[in-house]
């Protein structure tokens, strides 16, 4: 039997645009079968942050980077035209308007369709995050060796 | 015959640097003879959009949106140093000195010699967007699966 | 002897964040024994150009944008929360913490193993920058075309 065609996409954005379009490729990659991975690196770490839950991060810097960028799905917000949270809000009700699920909608269907999330451990050690900062959907943790390896065996590998 | 390689790109970024770097990389594989795609999504729209004509979309929302980021090559902006337009017309200008081609004049160039514009429709269902929203040039619409399809069969495929 | 897998990516965003992470990637393909190949156009010519020396570009526009847009390592920013440049300092620490290489460190040891920079030529002509204006560790200068065929041939392609 041949292998699936696998899909890689590294997520490095963490703004509310970059999700979606990141999610809806991914969830569409596993609708066609494909086995798809997305690895989340930098500000894309905040799309897969808790939402709920302290900031346990050690280290005076890693505390105040973590209140700055508090991260999760409810915080996330345009790149352009957030206009003080109005652009985001607005987005979001659009969304609703077609019935488009919204990015913690999405993230539970990529993870229910076999999507596999997985963080970056090197930013992870940069923003003083562990893997108790992250969402029960998120599967692993793994370095740039590991996504390479995945991209080089992929039809198909994105930078988001 | 052997096929030809082919070449995907995604235009998610809807600024004048973008879109100047995506269609000079469609444009040169147009001419090294690759079948290249371009689909459009998000911001992206609105390099493909119409730089005259009303704004027909539905609802407050819609209407709303249109208004603040009403599209076509002609508005587009520099991500970076806009500075209220000064930096967009200074590289304008900076192109001209060199006889590059601008965005509009790329489109064409695009079109001329075989590349394929489509504009994402779950992006242009978002946004109140239809078919008439955009320029001659652009050959249809198409779903993130038809992206995903292509990108499978192609050599090289680009996000940006 | 099979050929090593070719790895290549475009470097079109110049902030600190972004060439972070386009150099872990690359020193990491080097050390999977990757080719790797860094093509950088637009904005990301700033990551490779000389941290001193004079601006020598001609006519006034350029000398002006490359007034504002000086270049070079020490004057990259994050794409978030610089802060006027406290959020970018605070970054280099949480880097340095963790002996995190900088990203002149990690452009020297991208050379040392192999690593290929290549400066876009239309990108230079725009800007009105020369082969003098980038670091040693520039290996050459070339065009889209040089870079689509290696993309052709690569495993894996990025734009970042």
């Amino acid at each position: 039997m041949a292998d699936k065609d696998k899909f890689t996409i590294v997520v490095f954005s963490g703004d509310l645009d970059h999700a979606l379009v990141a999610f809806m490729l991914a969830v569409t990659g596993a609708s066609m079968a494909m086995e798809v991975s997305m690895f989340f690196t930098f500000w894309g770490l905040n799309i897969i942050r808790k939402n709920e839950g302290g900031i346990k991060s050690k280290g005076l810097k890693r505390k105040m980077l973590n209140f700055i960028n508090r991260g999760g799905t409810k915080r996330l917000k345009l790149s352009k035209f957030n206009m003080l949270g109005l652009g985001t809000w607005m987005m979001k009700q659009m969304m609703k308007d077609i019935d488009m699920p919204s990015v913690d909608e999405l993230i539970k269907m990529a993870h229910e369709s076999g999507v596999k999330l997985i963080a970056c451990t090197t930013s992870m050690e940069m923003m003083g995050l562990d893997k108790d900062s992250f969402r029960s959907e998120v599967d692993s943790v793994a370095g740039a060796a590991y996504f390479l390896n995945e991209a080089s065996k992929s039809k198909v590998s994105l930078f988001i």
